[in-house]
């Protein structure tokens, strides 16, 4: 790889409003038009509007104003500090929410009055620029595959956003963040019509927009749910190709290589999230991603990883045995959070608060973990003011997905429906308190539309265990700790599915093989693979 | 993935100095004493020591001063904005250089006087924190595995580094940068043997310590040798299972996914520069990144793809025939670029300035250019004078390769090797001057133990060729546009190996097969491929 324009390249877009609309670099000469041209690099590839305008009308629908301008930057490129490569690249999601673009540098702005989104994105680069990157993709081009009312270079927003502020004296410019203020807006008196014009206030507003915005992403559009849908398709091809091979692969780190490739080779080039790949006692930490350690002598691989597409998550768990056969202690804990997930499954609709299902979950959880006398010396409802379940079942049951695995919701920036424990279940918040309370919301209740997780997960940490919950005295006589030597081995099993809830109940949006059919496949598999291994050749 | 967590498990490395000795979430219990326990998640995985005290040694000999202290602080975690996923975490390179640790939030630093290197670690993380993300590095194991005289909690650094400028009130603390001085240490006047002590001067310098680290780190030492050729082994594993599929896939992105799968595979989970698959007319792209363009009916593949191994990067190009056959005119400019790559290579020894081999490969290209006529209308003196050649040739020869893919070398944060020929070359020097001169320096001088790249290109960039040089007078003349045509579906050839000068010459690093034994693998593998292929199954 050569370095000479990366530099120059990944500083192409910072000076946001104040740069040239042309540079003059490497062959020293400048094209005037370049909007003919075919972009060849950052070309967006989806055919496929993304619904931007119905977006911007929605959050000024939450905002509750008549005019004023929501005003909101992309993300630039920017370099690790002493180095020349670039910082990964991962578009602002609110940005991404009213624009559609995934490319560095542009602006979009929505005239709530005037219904009019507006993009501004960077001039066109020049010389060796595009010899080394590639064309930045053109206003033509911009306008024939985005939703706005008008593509404009970003050159010129200082002077429209200038206007705006001296011509709409009584409306607001909404923004997240004070930080990301437009430096390109006159403040200072300017000649309208002759007179000189006066900012009569500070026209930024930074309070309202997040919510709004929070609120209108927590309700899925139809494109959206075909986003959220095509990632989980996604995600089963790469779960299914982890199971193919799962009995041939000698370290986690395969499994992380053949799931990201898979995706990788689909085109879904991001992952929303580092996949967590934990084999035997590794799956009980809960975000694992070292993904480093043999697989000889493990029983059960707990994988959670999903694809993204077109910036839109999914987020699935599957947890199955490496041998292609549960242990009897791998499936009882298997059946046993099989059983809370289908049952808080079964529970979603529009109208029911989420809380109830996480009572649900643990009940379920508490039941079944009496049975394999894991929980003992209580009552159910003794067992579950204890909090001794948690031991075993550490951390929430779902939260929203969309353009963040752990999407927002209306109310707080990202909401843990966890949470919604908060104001049904005094009993767990009082004991969670310190735990959650800085990600803390109101309870939820569930709207068509919403895409949420149901995750549930019972766990074998030999440090949960050892060192936290049988030294305190409030848990330890529920927990039976003779029995515990024969779980550790299985480490954990969790299981996640991605469901939308529809307008009388629910569809789950993930389609990645679990149970029977995931062991099917893993056992199915096994000649075509050895056979595979053999020839050597390939991957393995 | 459950989000409970991650928020806090980025946060947890925030406040450096500031933070407590533990932290109380989750269960309430808090562990006084965490060293006896394993390390699951970060726990590094390398048994051979990283050689950071020799590494300080020689910075403190480049800084040539007998006292004072270097600070480095090592990167922490953060999340992107307005959102919970972490940022991807990359450590700073000259933190490494000095320490060898490869986990957030640690500062190294190293008393010249005394020659004493410490390294300063996040105290344990404690409850829920190690429950979500595995337990971080105790003393004990940082002390086992690295190379350090004391190792110490980071809360405690403070205090170290008031007595230090206390105590040495002629000495400074060399840092990077002036936005990375330490908080945490106290001007005012502290008390010493009952004594008030004032500080006389402040203690800290900016401007030293980078090109002291920078001359250092251009010259390697047997251990980082060993993980640059570590690196390049696992290059050459992936390039040849891309050379057994290429026949055989569909996209560009099936490139990127089978080598980015055999690199984690192999635990080089990093990349050191993002993957360029560039088909046909992509390949004249010189940082090609999107990767995702059907092969079908394009001839090459310019594959420019190098593993990192324990942050030390190799950077590797291989350009060959998607059918394993070369078109005539493609192995006309494979032919030449090979010549290029070869001459220059086998120029290389101590004491050779960088810039005559540069000229050498300018020349071979000119003379290869002219005999299958692109190039006409001059002497060889008249068309290296003019800067033609530039239209094929369009970037630098090479870099040097190290803790960054273009690594830091002597009088520059980040030398490149074209840049030699300001010095020696000035009819190049005076063209290119506009292009390079944000990242020139003076002429390099080969010395034993430089790890550099050679990496010649030639491409038909429409780009390049049609809306730059054949529209500029100075070059248009000289330039063959009745023959383009012909070349264009080629779109470039680039072909780099790292290689270390040695004490009489130099040893080529890069093992990738190239040429007539890359076309062997292609269409060797072809049956067992095809074989797979129809399978289905597996990867594809």
């Amino acid at each position: 790889m050569d370095k000479l324009q990366s530099a120059m390249g990944s500083m192409e877009v910072k000076d946001l409003g104040d740069r040239p609309s042309s540079r003059s670099s490497g062959c020293s000469i400048v094209l005037e038009e370049f909007e003919d041209l075919v972009s060849v690099n950052l070309k967006p590839k989806f055919k496929e509007k993304y619904p931007a305008k119905p977006h911007a009308q929605l959050v000024a629908q939450k905002l509750r104003v008549k005019s004023g301008l929501i005003y909101l930057p992309g993300l630039r490129e920017e370099s690790y500090e002493d180095s020349d490569m670039p910082v990964h690249w991962r578009q602002r999601r609110y940005f991404y929410y009213m624009s559609g673009i995934n490319f560095p540098g542009s602006v979009v702005t929505y005239d709530i009055h005037r219904d009019s989104l507006y993009a501004w994105i960077p001039p066109p680069n020049t010389g060796s620029l595009v010899i080394f990157n590639g064309q930045v993709p053109s206003i033509k081009e911009v306008k024939a595959e985005y939703d706005f009312d008008d593509v404009r270079y970003i050159t010129t927003l200082g002077d429209y956003l200038t206007k705006f502020v001296h011509y709409n004296q009584r409306d607001k410019i909404y923004q997240l963040h004070h930080y990301q203020t437009p430096k390109n807006v006159a403040r200072e008196a300017i000649l309208i019509d002759g007179r000189r014009s006066y900012l009569r206030e500070f026209p930024f507003e930074f309070t309202k927009l997040k919510p709004a915005m929070n609120a209108a992403r927590a309700i899925k559009d139809p494109y959206e749910i075909r986003m959220i849908r095509k990632a989980n398709a996604i995600s089963a091809e790469a779960h299914i190709n982890v199971l193919k091979g799962i009995r041939y692969f000698d370290n986690e780190a395969e499994i992380e290589a053949i799931f990201m490739a898979t995706c990788v080779s689909e085109q879904a080039k991001e992952q929303p999230y580092g996949i967590i790949a934990g084999s035997g006692p590794n799956a009980s930490i809960l975000h694992y991603v070292a993904n480093n350690e043999p697989l000889k002598g493990r029983q059960l691989v707990c994988l959670d990883a999903g694809a993204e597409w077109k910036c839109y998550a999914s987020d699935v768990t599957r947890t199955f045995p490496i041998s292609g056969q549960f242990s009897s202690e791998a499936k009882e804990i298997y059946d046993l959070v099989a059983e809370m997930q289908e049952t808080c499954i079964a529970m979603i609709k529009p109208g029911v608060d989420f809380g109830t299902i996480v009572i649900n979950a643990v009940k379920v959880a508490i039941e079944g973990l009496v049975k394999l006398c894991l929980l003992q010396n209580g009552s159910s409802e003794e067992l579950l003011l204890s909090g001794a379940w948690r031991a075993f079942f550490p951390h929430g049951l779902g939260h929203h997905v969309g353009l963040e695995v752990h999407d927002v919701g209306d109310g707080s920036d990202r909401l843990n429906l966890l949470s919604g424990q908060k104001s049904v279940n005094p009993w767990i918040s009082a004991y969670l308190k310190e735990d959650l309370d800085p990600i803390m919301s109101t309870g939820t209740t569930l709207l068509p539309n919403m895409v949420i997780t149901i995750e549930p997960g019972i766990y074998f940490s030999r440090y949960a265990l050892e060192d936290l919950f049988l030294k305190d005295t409030r848990y330890a006589k529920f927990i039976n700790k003779d029995l515990l030597d024969k779980y550790y081995p299985i480490g954990g099993v969790r299981i996640e599915d991605d469901i939308l809830v529809t307008e009388d109940g629910y569809e789950n949006l993930t389609t990645a093989p679990k149970g029977d059919e995931a062991l099917k496949i893993i056992n199915e598999y096994k000649e075509t693979i050895a056979e595979k291994k053999q020839k050597k050749g390939w991957l393995w």
